[in-house]
């Protein structure tokens, strides 16, 4: 099974690293750029045919190692 | 217009951070947990209501800062 997470940064959390993305990208002449965010995608492969246990497992990692849930977000996606 | 753009990794190419994770959740218990591959997830705020003009700026931000194209590949979405 595969398993895609997405981990972003709180809407009312700094983004620093978007922040510094932005005016990178004002600089070099991309002046209709808005607000960027910036988060993790990850892809994870896993050995594991039961759909709701894969999905309990994935949780207790995001909220364990793979997301800081004090200012981020996730959400993730099971295929196959 | 809202694009989000996805920054992976080329699949012959060592991830590091991804095999760390996957070294991290084993050492969790979390056992089921095959390869691991990490990116970047970017949102970004377009002020122009052109698509097509969008999508051609868009394609050079990502080659120009967004993504490393030796060894990263990318791809967006373009919504609103």
């Amino acid at each position: 099974m595969k398993a895609t997470v997405y981990v972003t940064i709180k809407q009312n959390v700094l983004d620093p690293q978007g922040s510094a993305v932005q005016g990178a990208l004002h600089s070099m002449g991309f002046d209709e750029v808005g607000k960027v965010r910036i988060g993790k995608y990850l892809e994870l492969e896993l050995n594991t045919t039961d759909r709701a246990e894969a999905e309990s497992r994935l949780k207790a990692m995001c909220e364990k190692l793979l997301a800081n849930t004090v200012v981020e977000d996730y959400r993730f996606e099971l295929e196959g």
